[in-house]
């Protein structure tokens, strides 16, 4: 209830600000005797971890990973997970400066309006730190998804304009923007140094797969699986948009051209996205994201003070030039909770 | 925790199959002494009710709402709302023959494989009817924002490849279609005459705005406002895309043209959508829904039976050639059950 | 979160004044494919009907159960449940004539303090005529703990300061009060018909016991078994005290006297009443409850009216002497949901 | 729903073993802008801290709290709170030996039972260390009730068979018991002495009282305010039985006794302990709660190791001869939670 919980029998509630002491989440409705080391989660915070390559800010977040409960020689206890990450490298001088100015884009002047108070530092709650707590906790949901053999698979289809013209799964992990289009990668490359250069920055769209996802998860009708989904990655900050399967292609299809046919070896394509009637039916998942430009920019901005008085602003400090690629991991661990969540839930009410 | 509730503090919970007794809704939380009669209610459900123009299902269903508790001499009292929505004209015939097919693009097979059973009269639980608890519900939650002066206004900007060139409010209730363009309106109409006549069905586009809606409204990190609206329009059947503001064109904006500036009177634009960092800023509220075309068309389907056999099904029965315009009423009514919920739970913790 | 849901995975939401159109529950969460039907929930209801018997109130209530949803061909289908139960026998007259005096012991100032306005006739929400749906909900709980051979015992200990003597489990459907004791079951009758002659009204003790339930039911550290049905009786209206095993007795126990032993068979003895750390055991639950005399007096009573002025006040209408036996099955049904939950619940996370 | 989660708007979740890292609670829904230091959390802890007197355990438990996020220059943000308590000097020797034997009295056997593992080092989650979490979480509910003027006084009235005689709220701060009683404290250092040198414990009974608690506050039909005090006090470790006002006794009282007259100033008496329909009438809270004897004697007991064979235990190790007076606050934190949860969703749907 609180907003800072996600999740029913798989629950996780994430806690922290950008520049305090410290981020991290406790999970709650992990099943007991799942093998799980501290390494299973860094893996996934590394690829959230910034400073990895072009584009990305310079700060250095170590970004090591604590469990401090719910695991016992190596296997989870079923009581609740608590992990801790540590704000390092914290610099919070380029805020002090503009602690009474709302930056544009960002979520100053909203949390002022809801809170009458705000921790300005780096964007107190508010900042993409927030999602290493969230990407920690999606590190155990895909513990549990391994073992039913379900895999998430994200990759950048857009950036700054330049599209992936194919999809090649091998070459995702091979370039920094995890594009499975190695031209369009190198395209996206030369569009960031650019934008870069002029202190702007650029938004794009992520694509997920869900692979192995049994038939009868998805709790209709108001916990139907695409709308779990969709509010667990609308969650992410700079979200805009989401889609299932042939989303919002849906507008001009017939019937006709958008119903899936189903043959004796199931069903004959996918427009569906995998998902009927709030339920996956066993095929492929597909969902699409809008990711916005990061608001950050180093450019001259017009805004205003806290008593609405009018400011130029020029943001310093260090900021990537896209949430893309670091927000892949956070999609997936957006997605890998949700659905931990749903076989937990279809497990208590399923076939015998 | 069900899939049948929605909602925290204004929570509610929908019941009923299509061919059943009964649909209804039960509605927790409602705050005392608000004015309700079944005429209130009775205006929503109208607005969704069949058979009242072009494309539309020949179904007569009175849904006339009968409030069984929660209300005592005009006004609410803060106890349970239970509404009740008899089920009437049914005819299950059409649905005997082909008990054991699944119907493509439907949830035939979806619900049999999650629970194994199914009532298959008119597709049970998985139907369009289900929505009309819903709108019964979101008919209260219109009450509790009327006194907050906030409004929904909900239009279709885009059916069968008719797009909407201009948006005239005046225009919205004057048409069919609820379309803000009277010329697209005419060429929607003859688009679904033309789509009918050969047993086929039409996806479109819609969008919404909330006018009114005071900053401070939405619970970060997860229950964000629009993560929160996401999932309510994604739990309707038949949307497969939701976007805020700019929604997916952000992935083509830069940051210095996707940042709204701030003047001593606010926001001087709105492509943020109303909505920065989760939270509520002012603004209008804007959303668009992508909206599949109905799976029920009179064509041959290729499809399998229970036992996964080949079979060429041709459905009969009474069906709209587009989910729109009576989607409308109910993206509408999700809309205003959220802001309900957020703005009691912005009460609850409120500024005095 | 609204107050009149109970229960996680299986979930019940109430709604219903005593003097309304009717009354009711919906159910979310049963698994689908059992057998349901209204014969299983009208026994239960029968068994809480008023004027049965001696101290017991003339009002007829049929309490007709009709399941409205969630049934097909005589089978639970994974949807909601909403059973219906219409008010029959109504006359507010009464009530007409106190609506602005506060009842000493019932809940007429509370609502009026929290909610500012309250139906005054019959109760409204707050009369024992809100169990109807507790009774109804937990017929179909009592279902799911069938199949898993989970059987629940009620009967009165004691009545009005009249005790029973011995447990003869043969004994209990024999007699009205449900007392295990004949001869303490004789003098009970004689008890509340002396008290009744004077207008008064009698209070008593239940205990329950479950049997047959399974070990590692249960969900610490907040949801431990004991506390879930310490909430679930306690919030049955009239119910003072709640106690678990020994109960109140383990404040004069030594540790040495108090614990269990275990022995190759399992525990020797129950003073823990089935339950260890929030999990039950294997062994039979033990509950106590304390239930106070109906405050519905027939005699002169000291009160103030809404503006605080003092009133003297003589109650007219129809109320039972006690609320033993009728609360028997209401105190049952909040056990069997409590169980039934926490079944589901442990299925989620269950040992394959 | 995990089962370590409390509170619906305010809301805590606590996780951690005894012998684990640390233990903490995250605290979700404080109001912004209320004082928040590691002083107010500090003081409450400090009270729980063992090794302060008599019939103590000797284990040294710094317990310095570290708040971890959600204040800001010393005011709540409105975000979660993060609290961190360092597990310290630990010794799980003595738990090596007897790791597969099921200490009777205590959650071996049960949680074996559902988890299929353990961490039996000094109990791991069932231990009482658990409660640590829950003190500091409800010291942050305290310094909400402050702002309301409503305080809780809890105090023991009986020990191992000695009970206080007197009430002297001015006697409870200055005996190590908390007994307001003077004489009975002096008659429970005696037999808490004797116990202990056989190496056996002892039960008691507490009593809380809230002060200052308006009318309004409780959520019916099932979020009654006794109902939730109820399962948070029967949610501690060792909580054997509740009750409220008049409590056991009303089982013997007539009505006309146990009704609460009203007079121009308000209720007359208070046997109802200041709840009616499940709603605080502005009169005081009363609770009683009877604790168990601690489990851990140092005698010889009867049990069965994991394979159910007979084993003879002699438990080594540091505890506790009773659960008073270190409960005390524990049972206090479980109170205000509750009520600071209700002030909030009463503040929801409130009077304006």
């Amino acid at each position: 209830m609180g907003g800072n919980s996600f999740g029913n029998l798989f629950r996780i509630t994430t806690w922290g600000e950008s520049h305090g002491e410290a981020v991290g989440a406790v999970i709650e409705g992990c099943p007991p005797r799942i093998s799980l080391s501290s390494e299973d989660i860094q893996k996934e915070l590394d690829r959230r971890r910034p400073g990895q390559g072009m584009g990305s800010s310079p700060r250095k977040e170590g970004d090591r990973v604590e469990i401090l409960s719910g695991v016992f020689e190596g296997m989870t206890t079923g009581t609740p997970i608590s992990l801790l990450i540590k704000n390092e490298d914290i610099d919070s001088t380029p805020y002090e400066k503009i602690k009474d100015i709302f930056r544009p884009g960002q979520a100053d002047f909203s949390y002022q309006a809801k809170y009458g108070i705000r921790d300005y530092r780096g964007g107190g709650r508010a900042s993409a730190r927030e999602t290493v707590g969230r990407v920690a906790a999606g590190a155990i949901a895909k513990k549990i998804l391994e073992q039913e053999r379900i895999g998430i698979l994200a990759y950048t289809t857009e950036l700054g304009g330049i599209r992936a013209e194919r999809i090649d799964y091998e070459e995702i992990e091979k370039n920094f923007f995890r594009c499975p289009d190695r031209d369009a990668a190198l395209a996206m490359e030369k569009r960031i140094e650019e934008v870069k250069r002029r202190g702007d920055t650029l938004g794009g769209i992520l694509e997920m797969i869900i692979k192995g996802c049994p038939a009868g998860l998805g709790e209709p009708v108001f916990d139907k699986l695409e709308a779990d989904l969709a509010k667990g990655v609308m969650s992410i900050g700079g979200i805009r948009g989401v889609e299932v399967g042939a989303g919002f292609k849906v507008a001009r299809m017939l019937g006709s051209e958008c119903n899936d046919p189903l043959g004796p070896e199931g069903f004959e394509k996918n427009d569906s996205g995998g998902i009927l009637g709030g339920i996956s039916i066993g095929s492929e998942i597909l969902i699409r994201v809008a990711v916005k430009p990061i608001p950050s920019i180093f450019m001259e901005q017009k805004t205003v003070d806290h008593s609405m008085r009018p400011v130029v602003l020029r943001i310093e400090g260090r900021h990537d030039v896209s949430a893309i690629p670091r927000i892949i991991p956070v999609c997936e661990a957006m997605a890998a909770i949700v659905l931990a969540d749903h076989l937990l839930r279809q497990k208590a009410i399923g076939r015998r």
